[in-house]
């Protein structure tokens, strides 16, 4: 790997002038957005108008909803693009600042363009395999009786991907355009106040959620109406309209093979500068955070750019379709007897979005206008404010959309209970950015304990890392096991039903908690898309060496965007864990697995195994450190030791390890033992007041399955991982690498310290659990069954 | 947690003489073992003759085979015993090994005594819950044809428990027994040749394996028969034989009971024990491990006995009373219209493990005997030879005993297709076995390329080992998968029927390749405890400071542990993986959910997710090493750097990330998409060529739910321990624990470093990567649909 390094297949990038500050060089700006940007303003204006007119158009001959989304949608794109015209109209600050944000626009553009030159070419060759795989296999029955002929089918699928990438791409690209724009206006605004510098920053990662969100639900109502006129739906002897959302599964495809690979290739790219730069940086040559002598300086601040927000813009913009297209196919399965509101009804929500989103942006405003001195509030508190108004307008608009779009005559309550969904929805989202806080925000026990680990060592600091990571996963998969199971329940007593009369609507009730964890997207957009726009305007204030109190005002929201970014992640994850269960349950219809019992089993069931493994991980760990103090207080206390003129108490680190390890053994294995039981139980209860009697049994045989398969992976992870850092260490002790008492030699023993209980607690205590959870459950079948 | 170590609740350890030598205060052996070791010799032998008189009496009076099962284990104990003798009368070496060694035995049997009580303890406890619970509970219709009663079934439940309990116990007591003893003759032994030395281990080994597995086997078979007699089994009216085994299941959640606890405390002890010596022996004083310097040293030895022998004899011991009873129990159901034998196989093919196991512990010879020169051949070929000696005479009995058992007229090549299975098993555990030497012997690849990782610090170093373990599912997960389908295959071809006349036996295929697996097992259990005592051994003589040349043989034997306690590792979770799928299987009966193919395709699923992480970390680990390159180069070549006086060349560790990132992208993302794609088409074509037109579908749909899951979990981990990473980084930074520039920030520094690429490339890509997987089997599911 070192050849690369060496200057072997550097691309585009070879010939590029070597030295700061001449790095500028041309732009990368992809030929597309160079024609629209040389466009003069007005023509573009314009010519947007037509387009706007034909969408009408469209729209109007489908449905009235549809176009209620497309205005909504130009409203914001209008907003969007105010509130880029008021940043760009933000100065740049002096030229030092101006060069370097040049660099990085430079940088990102580059490797924007790089990538997704690959990923183009990628998605052409995948979208012409989708083609010939359908246009060669034979057409499925469902095709027969939707009247779609197997050409037709496979153009539209083909095409359906290709305007999935093409958005997700166009997604990402704008997250990156503002971001390299308005990282320097922060720069220079916080040469000026604090709170110039978070509204630029906010209104900056405001442009591109809108654009994101706006796009996403804009591209799915355009495909909706395109197939809807094409197809000539709904007329006699063509497609019905509950069928017409499954054409739409390609656009989500789509979007995800874009997000993926702008993903990991991002994701790749910023964390390899940060650590590169890090390692010898900070920790080698004691030099500070984007100090300008860090050659690797540069590559980490582009990174932040095409990282976190190409990615992260890509990434939401697949979210939302995704979980649009998903809730579009359940709402067709349930609007064959009920009203087709069901199925246009995420777009719906997705449009309040869009309005209340913008609304707590704007209420985000420079207290400097009304005189107040402000500066240095906390900016946190100021995006929570915002945040608050937008769920309080959440929770409204969500109401009103299921009211105006859910109400049926059949079953006239069952909107009031698909608003509670999405109020459960609502609830989840922020209870997940809760946990994540507690798990990640040093005011919380996790990180103080995690911070007192580092005093006694590298190792000791990596195992309790990970041990809390794995811990941190059980209070998720509750809130989500009783967040799928609630919505679940609220949808089937909806009082709607199938042709036999019996209760439908649960799957489409959990469709409707996604649709309300994600009624503000766009706004916790913005809050994600504020961190790197901050952590690089702190970047390039420390380059171009400003003064202490530019610097503090970045820092703080550098810091504050650190914590946005990390409850984002929950929030996303959270999005995606119930955004997949309604994709995969599409999927179950064809084959019978039965839902949601398996699911939330799995999820208990693997949950248990992470906890597992974190507290026989963290037993050791925190038995480890007491070892340490003692063994540390002995050498102090008998300095005779070391020179063999003292016997050391060696009885005293037997009793301490002894009791430790018995005090420590309980938790996990009773985890072990009762969560079954437990389990079982309360689904059996659950089951005996909703009438499946067999629900306990269920669930627990999905949660076995999981907990053996997540605990045979996860035992072969943590047994191979703490053997090979072990025989890491040896071959090193061999001679290899430097040898014994090498920096090499010392790294390797951190390794092998993390490695031990992977390898000798958690690994093989595994191997016993998987086996005693079953037999556990055959010996107490008794009381669930 | 400082409170403990200050001198809170110390337990019996509060009273006892702290200073060296004179630790040494009473015997901690439980009393029962006092009692029986007291008594002579020759009344203990008498006592046992009567006993095995009784055991006859009662294996005559059910069947045969019961007779044979029972006349191997008795003489697999004769041979145990000769084994123990043999090393007891080597000698125990000078007065300051034998001082060192009885240290260790008395930490050992004292944390013994007291985590045996407590598990004892708890045992009961669990004891009485059951009882109340199938007293209380309404009989099943199961067991109202079986003629059962209510209190009958739930005394049975508990004894069976109970007994299981009380001999996984044992079991973990006789390894721990020998091998506080073996230790000091080792050493001893030591002194005069590595031959010698190797031979008293694993005699020592193979004592504990005998007596483990020997046990194992002869209390299932007691249960049986007793069972079988007591209950008038066949007797009109009275249950029949095929319903046995499921009486059996509480004597194996006795001994996983059992077993949990003694690894998770025994885990603990260990590893505390040894983490806390080398953090502050090696890392900070620099002292060698072992040295007598060192407070924790003792600690760390009674570790090694406690954690691997006493645990791994109870983890071993379960794991083959899990097999013989899941096996059980499968052939009950196949007894039902063939002869019983297929409920006795998984006994016979154990008692024949007994017998070949011996021959390969009696193949290991001092060759001093024979007058070669062989004092300083590898250890390692040794006992591979040994069990190459044992696995070929394992394919020969195997394929006896399944002619003996499984031969039925009305299917009469089956018992053919069973000893097929039965190979797949013995090749599944070979290549188990070479799997795990792979990634963590340092001959090979991923061992060198993780100790390059530590050059270039502790946190690339951590990287690398997590990416290593994460990468290492992968294959062993793919060979579980094939096994069992074959092995299904195998045993669904094999001509049995049911009474429907459809094949059955698939899974009895499974339950025979499990078999094949283990059908070693106690050959694979004497190399596993030959690690721990011949590490045991190197401590003592470090400790007792021999001469070098000493030092160096036992340096090897424990160097060679290290590997046979790895590969055990491997053969445990593979056995183990197996045997629970046999377990819940019997459970998922119950409740209807499809497998095998469920299993596999949740395998594949989760490993999907595992893989796809190690590469992404891996990708980063690997590129900023890249980068720690460059910058140091950097700094080297343009000294003036430092001072402000030369430009760093920013642009090259730009074109290095970027072009790095572009070449590491594609194998994870080409990973995500093409998996399903293939698993899909391959189990389709599978399916159509075994009559199963929906396999493809099936599989995708458990590997795309497991895969969700997993990704769910891992994500939530991968997020939550990056951001509290980077915090707890951020709290030291703030001052706390020593502030900037402290042993503990440096600490906290390569947490946050190792935490970069989960939070911002793996766990991000996951959220795409779970919603992505949905979209592209919807997409792609004409190809196994």
């Amino acid at each position: 790997m070192d050849d690369d390094m060496e200057g072997g297949n550097l691309g585009p990038y070879q010939e590029r002038p070597r030295a700061f500050p001449n790095m500028r060089s041309k732009s990368y700006t992809p030929l597309i957005f160079r024609i629209i940007m040389r466009i003069n303003a007005r023509v573009l204006f314009v010519l947007l108008l037509l387009g706007l007119g034909f969408i009408f158009y469209v729209g109007a001959s489908t449905s009235s909803v549809i176009v209620f989304v497309f205005s909504v949608c130009t409203l914001s794109f209008l907003v969007a693009l105010y509130l880029m015209k008021w940043v760009l109209a933000k100065d740049e600050g002096p030229p030092e600042m101006v060069e370097i944000s040049d660099a990085i626009r430079d940088g990102a553009e580059g490797f924007f363009r790089t990538q997704y030159g690959t990923i183009s070419k990628m998605a052409v060759l995948v979208g012409l395999v989708i083609l010939s795989i359908y246009l060669f296999r034979s057409t499925t029955p469902q095709q027969k009786s939707s009247g779609l002929g197997r050409t037709t089918s496979a153009y539209i699928t083909v095409a359906a991907f290709l305007l999935g990438a093409l958005c997700s791409g166009i997604a990402g690209y704008v997250g990156m355009w503002v971001s390299v724009r308005a990282n320097v206006r922060v720069s220079s605004a916080a040469r000026r106040s604090a709170r110039e510098a978070l509204q630029v920053a906010v209104r900056a990662g405001g442009f591109s959620a809108l654009v994101v969100v706006g796009m996403a639900v804009l591209g799915v109502a355009i495909l909706y109406a395109t197939f809807y006129i094409w197809l000539g739906v709904d007329s006699p002897g063509a497609m019905k309209v509950t069928d017409l959302p499954l054409l739409l599964v390609g656009y989500g495809f789509g979007a995800s093979f874009v997000a993926l690979f702008a993903q990991l290739g991002g994701g790749i790219y910023t964390k390899a500068a940060d650590v590169g730069a890090d390692l010898v940086g900070k920790v080698e040559q004691g030099i500070p955070e984007d100090d300008p002598r860090n050659p690797a300086v540069i590559a980490d601040l582009v990174g932040d750019n095409v990282g976190d927000c190409a990615a992260r813009g890509a990434d939401l913009f697949e979210s939302i379709a995704a979980e649009i297209i998903s809730a579009m196919i359940l709402g067709g399965s349930m609007a064959k007897r009920y009203p087709s509101g069901f199925i246009l009804f995420p777009l719906v929500v997705h449009s309040f979005d869009l309005v209340i989103s913008s609304v707590g942006i704007f209420s985000i405003r420079n207290t400097r206008d009304s005189g107040v001195i402000g500066a240095m509030e906390d900016p946190m508190a100021i995006l929570q404010k915002g945040y608050s108004v937008t769920i309080i307008l959440a929770v409204l608009t969500f109401g009103l959309s299921t009211r105006w779009m859910l109400y049926t005559e059949q079953a006239p309550s069952a909107w009031f209970n698909f608003a509670l969904c999405g109020l459960v929805g609502i609830m989840t989202a922020y209870i997940f950015v809760w946990i994540t806080k507690y798990y990640t925000d040093y005011k919380h026990e996790p990180v103080r304990t995690l911070a007192l680990a580092s005093s006694t060592g590298h190792g000791t600091n990596i195992i309790a890392g990970v041990s809390l990571g794995l811990e941190s996963t059980a209070l998720p998969v509750l809130a989500i096991s009783i967040s799928i199971i609630s919505a679940f329940w609220l949808g089937q007593t909806s009082g709607l039903v199938d042709e036999s009369g019996s209760p439908t609507g649960g799957l489409f009730g959990t469709a409707v908690a996604t649709m309300g964890m994600l009624s503000t997207a766009a706004y916790v957009l913005t809050m994600d898309m504020f961190g790197p726009i901050a952590d690089n305007a702190g970047g390039i204030v420390e380059m171009s060496q400003q003064p202490e109190s530019v610097r503090e005002i970045t820092d703080l929201l550098d810091a504050v965007g650190n914590t946005t970014k990390a409850t984002t992640k929950g929030f996303a994850i959270g999005s995606a864990a119930l955004a997949s269960f309604l994709l995969f349950s599409a999927y179950m219809d064809e084959v019978d697995i039965a839902i949601p019992e398996v699911f939330v089993g799995g999820l208990l069931g693997s949950m248990l195994i992470y906890l597992f493994s974190a507290w026989a991980c963290a037993a050791v760990g925190r038995t480890a450190q007491e070892v340490v103090n003692e063994v540390r207080r002995q050498f102090i206390e008998r300095p005779g030791i070391m020179d063999y003129k003292e016997k050391p108490d060696y009885g005293r680190c037997v009793s301490i390890v002894a009791s430790a390890s018995l005090r420590e053994m309980i938790k996990p294995g009773a985890l072990a033992i009762i969560s079954p039981i437990v389990v079982g139980f309360l689904f059996r209860v659950l089951g005996y007041y909703t009438g499946h009697p067999l629900l306990g049994a269920k669930v627990v045989a999905a949660m076995l399955m999981f907990a053996t398969v997540s605990g045979i992976l996860m035992a072969l992870f943590l047994n191979t991982a703490g053997g090979a850092w072990d025989n890491a260490k040896k071959y090193i002790e061999t001679g290899a690498l430097g040898g014994k008492g090498s920096d090499c030699h010392k790294a390797a023993i951190t390794g092998d310290t993390v490695g031990d209980p992977f390898k000798d607690t958690a690994g093989p205590s595994l191997h016993v659990l998987i086996k005693m959870l079953a037999t556990i459950t055959l010996v107490m079948a008794p009381i669930f069954l």
